[in-house]
């Protein structure tokens, strides 16, 4: 345990040494205080492959614990990535909000949180801000590279996509837009920076380092498509970052999107049953159909028709049956 | 409020009159008291539409709050069914236990209950006891037939069927293998009585109702194939009972298949996040492999394989990735 | 404590003898096992006062933990009823439901029952069930008379009154009527005993018990015209058995009145806040307004009017603005 | 959906356009995420009446969701006000606090908060700091007038009463009293601004709004007779900004008051149901017997006597009959 | 899995023969429906060692979860019991109720019961009872002897014990006390079956099983000096019924003892902090001191005083410094 | 209440008045808002003796709720210390958190929080902020030195220890250890200033009070051996500051002491049964068994042997016998 390594203002403590070259697998051990244990840690796996010179790239899945193709996709790097093939350094975590991912839920069930609205954290503020504190002000500061994996989780399903932010960088945008290129998921979402809110990806930004959000399918299962986007993907940002050999696999370039406005978000007027009118990744026009809200507490009552305020490519639809009054049923995306 | 009607032994009342002719939309009033209202009532909407002379048939959805082919389907039927076009009598009941299907979850949000084990039913153990005991002891007395309209929820995904017992009385055992073939979904899964547990469906048999239960989907959405199968199914049984005019639209002859014994299941041994190996409705052999079982505690050991243990049809899968200790992951039927 | 008895069948103990002369003050003691105390017990405070020779009465209160009059009541006379004034016994519960009573609910803090559905209870139930069997199985066998004393609670406001059922037994009817007469409340409250329900009422009738229950005001506080009433009343019960020497007090004889179906009630049919037209013990005309249902979720629609659909005296009044979906706003009684 | 505006650090995007003339009904869509909607939103209804020219008022209801006097002159006010009578802008918000209004509680369902301490609030802290945030940053800027329209609340009883602080701007002082007179509650309670603590009112006041808080009632009920003050005060207040046409409607004037310390509250000692020796409005004198608490856990002990330590208007009383140690019971207010 | 067997009204399956020779582990699958898992089940490890001819012995622990000794002890044999040793059959449950055993509670997270109120059990009542109904129905009539292993829990410490009724069955009583005095615990403890309750002592005596339970220690935590004793009393049994070879280890003979009626219970008159007078084991004398009740809320007033009413060994002390009103801090014993 | 003393900034009102002499009782009342009691308090009691000249010391216990050794020494205390014994002014808060320490928990039953991590506060944060804001910053300005008594909890069983930082000012240094000298229990632990956390410890530490923390038992009961120290630890305090008279009584001097780094600790890899090699006390060396896992879902797999990395004194050990995967199971401090 001579690895450990505890850092100032962080009561966080790593099993593993940053600074070491080879293999490594071990905690970063977060403080979480119960009733029956004052002094119980919760401790979230790491694994850390160090070889030659290189860039580092921190890759990082189960952000939401009910999205599982990052999740899955990073186990599988953890269990067979070799020193000897890697010219740099890469930190893993591939299920970073642990109690969440435990539960398979997005929230944690400690105390509901969102994990990607905790950033920069706060290091005695509870489990998850101690944890997003310490990444934000020990991992981020050694990474050139971040991708944190994410799909649509319980309510939602997306078309596979890597998202980013609308940079006021022109030097950070371009290598963000190369990064996006080389991952190749089918699209590459941009958004206007303003109300990203305190997410990793923002605080990353922040920190000057080359970073990418996703969203790499949704429903709430492991879909095998996305699955092997995702894989293939993870390891095309190594590839390109010159972490490992070789050049990207790219089969069709990425199609770079954004959701403009509101205007582009069908939300349910009131709770019901969601029935829609096209499949995810459908190209759908404004004024159309997107679907009928069923309600079951009037069964004579017509069923409401609810329709698009925007044209284009049905990025992301309700995958849950049952929606709650300002629930987003689609959201189109519109060609950059 | 002339046509309500109460029954002795059960504090259920319904704004319905079930003996009058039309078409009538109303509640069962099913009392919950609450801290805040002693008194209060949770209103059931049910729908009745008589006309003429023939038999009755009951139709339930929403036993389970996360399963929606069946709702939609009701829904519809509620809306659209005129007194003109029947012969007899129907009774639609969309919504069966309200609460769950309004949160859109399996078990009740009051209680945690499962309405389809709270049979035959208790009129003062609750709502969902005593909802179960109306049901049982005022309305299947009324009926001929009885269909319960599942899916497989939010946990799992199933190929679309109607499934019933096996029985001793053979007269019952014919009318219900017709009614399965009118209803004509893919499948029909026959299960053996013993240990069929306090359904809804037992409960029918055991008044001699012709009555079936069914799976028609799942993965906690609205399927929209599955969708139409429902719809065409209901309206099938309608004619097959000569409810409604004509004969039951038949495409391909319904499957019949059974789930013999555990070794149809394949069980996860841990918890994990679930990859499975096939897609529903895929034929699959004893000893190949069903799939990898992802521990996110231990990120550098292997994924765990598991393997079927029987010969058949992949006829169920489990939806949601995370996956608990003894969740089945996988069900196999074989044909009868 | 060697006036403890225990009694086969039931785990729960009183600290005090019920054949005893004088006055007495203990505990019920019920157990409720929790997690940091196997062998916990739950102590329900009982007075017992008996003198010479004379009928029992049981007098109780709390059996909803948010109705006042009676507790008060009741506690009042444990602390001054003193056995020379007494020819009999009179056993004073003044909290029955002692968890829904020290967190001033309805229902039971520990597991949301209603412990006016418990009877005839159950030994090893859990708290309630075990009381009520207690009640029912030690209790009641040694009364002659029994006064349970309700108000309308947090949601309900009640024209104070006592409340009985019609009975097929004559004999036992009449005596009921003189009991109620002599409480004289400005209402006597006659049900129909069908759907009564696993009430205490229920089961002191089945045992022969000369009983009433009652509705002594509500709204979730302590009205000072209604605690009058009962203190008033409980002493004109113990004179009535001649328990305590003279005369009741009588005031304008109690309007014999009922409630004779649902048509007498007036339902909430969504969410809303209440604003009543009337005010409690007005008399009102079918077809006349009952009040309007705000409704927050649209400001720019129309309050929802409610009607009456019976004639009579506004005998119960929502008190809590907020209401759901299957609420009562109002009850109207008519006269016998 | 061209009206949707988005400021820079809020997520908050309204439906309505501030800027616009005419009549305008639409939401506040605050994000709150939910384990099965990552994008959920709640819509927050708001209506905007704008003409001619003029000051902008911002009304408010529903701070607490078990006020309801605010939240019905509110609604009624955003059915029935029309463009044509208006100079300046009304900007109505009958139903602030949206997920404890639709419960009926004071605090939050969601996490338990007080919307009343969450101000200037926080942009992604959760639903009740992030919708403060917005209320602060973008509605008060707008605003010459704020007026936050409280009651007592489910446990507390309050002579109607408008609600200010004493301050240091003898400026911004006297327009607030002359707002208060406009009003003409019974009562003008003025109250010192130390410790005032993180409230709407305060927030307005520090941002130079004329604004006023205020207790029109309580008991967890809609009082009929503090609706009419509040819908007259409502209507007055828009009279004396000059929005609406004519004069307040002045009966006798308000009464202005103040609570100037701890020794004007009576406080319970200890659990109980409190029997109050006034009734709401009296002049009570210091030393006075203000109730008894009477303790079920000892019904053979005497109730608590608790006396006054001030001589004034019984302002406040406790209107739930069971209390906790610690709450107020009665709360004396002397003329200023 | 061929080993599976089903019986004819319970859901429960077990993976393990109990005809069959040799060792097996395995589980007993418990059906427990989950929201996000319809058909998920619970899997109890059970491991079943028989060879020859010779009696059936069950052994179980994990009864209550936070009892610790046998728990260990069980597990221990589990993992090292062979065939070879056996004659005749022992049946192993280490961790019985196995959800509250995993979180090291008394009772059960899933819905707050007490394993060991819940038999005869239900076979579709839900995890506790569903097991409870297998283990009567299908285990205990397969058994010669059944010995639960209890301890005192979280919040009791008790002299280590095994205990039995005073049974009417004088052979069985024998058999009950030979088994006991092979088990060799300090004390034997023998109370009155009178309202035993629905345990599964109680029940294994109903079905005529020389069975005993037992209190071996306690206080949350694993006793070294418990956990030998319960090792070799678990050893003794097995050779005293002939399974295993050789004799029961006795040292100091077993003192019988019984706890006759509550007069040997303290009982906490009221919520504080115990200050026991003498520790587990002492000779203590009726009016001696039993300890001091400290009171949080009135750190000025007098510690509470309580004395023992009855003469005997200090059998039971409270562990857990805090105790709610009526707790048991101290339980006294007498010889038989 | 003239005694009643508020500060700008905090809502929290004394019934005390600091700066008097002589003997007071009262209680700090801290404001939380009910959803039935807006303005409810919860009363923290306090105790302040003061007389003559001399230094301040605040003495606090139930920072955690289930450490009971101080509340008990303190609640001692506040009985019977007299103004004429002291010269100075102690200020006593036997049970700080307070919802805490009615619940016997180590977090808050109202939000969960650890009120030991809520330093320096925050007036309106909550109970737990708002205290602690008014304990640092009304309350460690009056003062000279603190000590905060603590034990280890439900969880922990700890020798029991003053606990003090390693201070870069060397005369608060020795002024730190001088206070822990005198308070003579057998450990003096000092710790790393670095990543103390929010605690009140570093809190007075910050404002220059010489301050003490302290672990004086542990395992969720009170030890008498334990309280003796506490009670003469206490006395001696107050002699070495000269408010009481006499030296303080001195046995074996204290042995100072740290625990260095991760490494002595001994964290559990997966939830189980622990069983530990040692006991409390024990001098262990490195590489030597710690104990043995027992996990339950495992019956024939082996136990999980733990070994001690460090060598020292088994200074801590897990009292409780389920641990969580994470837990300290043994601490091991080394003589400085």
């Amino acid at each position: 345990m001579s690895a450990q390594s505890s850092l100032a203002g962080s009561p966080v403590v790593a099993e593993v040494d940053f600074a070491a070259k080879g293999r490594q697998a071990g905690h970063l051990r977060v403080p979480q205080s119960r009733d029956d244990s004052g002094w119980g840690t919760i401790p979230v796996p790491i694994v850390v492959v160090a070889n030659g010179s290189g860039p580092t790239m921190l890759l990082t899945a189960g952000n939401h614990g009910d999205e599982y193709e990052g999740q899955v996709a990073l186990l599988d790097l953890a269990r067979t990535l070799k020193p000897e093939q890697v010219q740099g350094r890469v930190i893993i975590i591939p299920a970073m909000h642990y109690p969440a991912c435990a539960a398979g839920k997005r929230l944690s069930p400690l105390d509901g949180r969102d994990f990607n609205r905790c950033f920069p954290g706060d290091p005695f503020g509870g489990f998850a801000l101690s944890l997003a504190h310490y990444i934000d002000s020990v991992l981020l500061p050694l990474c050139d590279y971040q991708q944190d994996l994410h799909s649509g989780g319980t309510g939602m399903d997306i078309v596979a996509s890597t998202a980013g932010h609308v940079l006021d960088d022109a030097g950070l945008q371009a290598k963000t837009l190369a990064m996006a290129d080389a991952f190749n998921a089918p699209v590459t979402m941009l958004l206007r920076e303003v109300n990203a809110g305190p997410t990793l990806l923002a605080q990353a930004e922040a920190r000057g380092v080359v970073a990418l959000s996703s969203e790499l399918g949704g429903g709430g299962r492991l879909n095998p498509a996305n699955l092997a986007i995702t894989r293939r993907g993870v390891a095309n940002l190594l590839r390109h970052a010159g972490i490992l050999d070789g050049k990207p696999e790219i089969t069709t370039p990425s199609r770079r999107m954004t959701v403009p406005d509101l205007a582009h978000y069908v939300f349910a007027p009131c709770d019901g049953i969601w029935e829609a009118a096209d499949i995810l990744g459908s190209s759908v026009e404004a004024g159309a159909p997107a679907g009928l809200l069923h309600r079951i507490e009037d069964p004579t009552g017509p069923a409401i028709p609810l329709s698009y305020a925007a044209t284009g490519l049905l990025w992301c639809v309700r995958h849950a049956g049952r929606v709650k009054v300002g629930d987003p049923v689609a959201v189109i995306a519109r060609d950059l």
